[in-house]
């Protein structure tokens, strides 16, 4: 069954469809509040069931750490002028093997290489407390 | 002359190629607060000059109007594992014909057709006050 916005007309992704399109990919866009202002970066993630988890830095990634942040994900295809995006908005926690070692270990293991190869020591997890996509064309 | 990150070693990009970067593309991502959240949503673009231009219905994109936004457009190589990203932030403006008609002429001709082809009756255009760029890989 197709859902639809039924102001916009476009077609609304449930939520397991939504968690099933952001393990395909993997660079999305974090937006966090930087001194009260929106700020969004990219970065590459993995899923780990259907929290998105991160390494980063000291930097603009990891003040998201303990804030409510918005997370995207899409695939677009200019050609055909179709695509979906889905966002997850949660807190970011900082996982750590002293508090979480387990769930250290497992995040560990998950396919999760930075692009950019600059130290980055600390993990960061979004646990959705929501999820919503759309998709176009 | 490249220009480096000296901490993250990551390749930082001129001004001038950020603009160069933004219109090449046409789908961003705007970053606003919504009751002191962040938030995330895709959005169809066109460049005029250095500001960013978009339509918008009357939903989250709209309530940026007046606000300090952030809006992002990158371009990544899963296989190369290399990209940009280009971050825009200023602030959020609705263009009306009543207060500037020339601008709204001159917008209105430019190439600017939203995806999802629900109503769009507001313009809104981003003046930016900082551009940032990275590329990676």
């Amino acid at each position: 069954m197709k859902l639809v916005d039924n102001i916009t007309g476009v077609e609304v992704l449930a939520g397991d469809e939504c968690i099933a399109l952001l393990a395909t990919e993997e660079v999305g866009r974090l937006a966090v509040s930087v001194s009260g202002h929106p700020h969004v970066v990219p970065v590459n993630y993995v899923m780990d069931g259907d929290a998105v988890v991160f390494r980063s830095g000291d930097g603009t990634k990891f003040s998201a750490a303990g804030t409510v942040v918005a997370f995207e994900v899409d695939r677009f295809d200019r050609g055909t002028r179709s695509g979906w995006s889905v966002v997850v908005q949660g807190r970011a926690e900082e996982v750590t093997a002293a508090d979480q070692p387990e769930l250290v270990e497992r995040v560990s293991s998950l396919p999760l290489s930075p692009w950019a190869s600059f130290d980055k020591p600390h993990l960061l997890r979004i646990r959705p407390t929501h999820i919503s996509g759309r998709r176009v064309g």
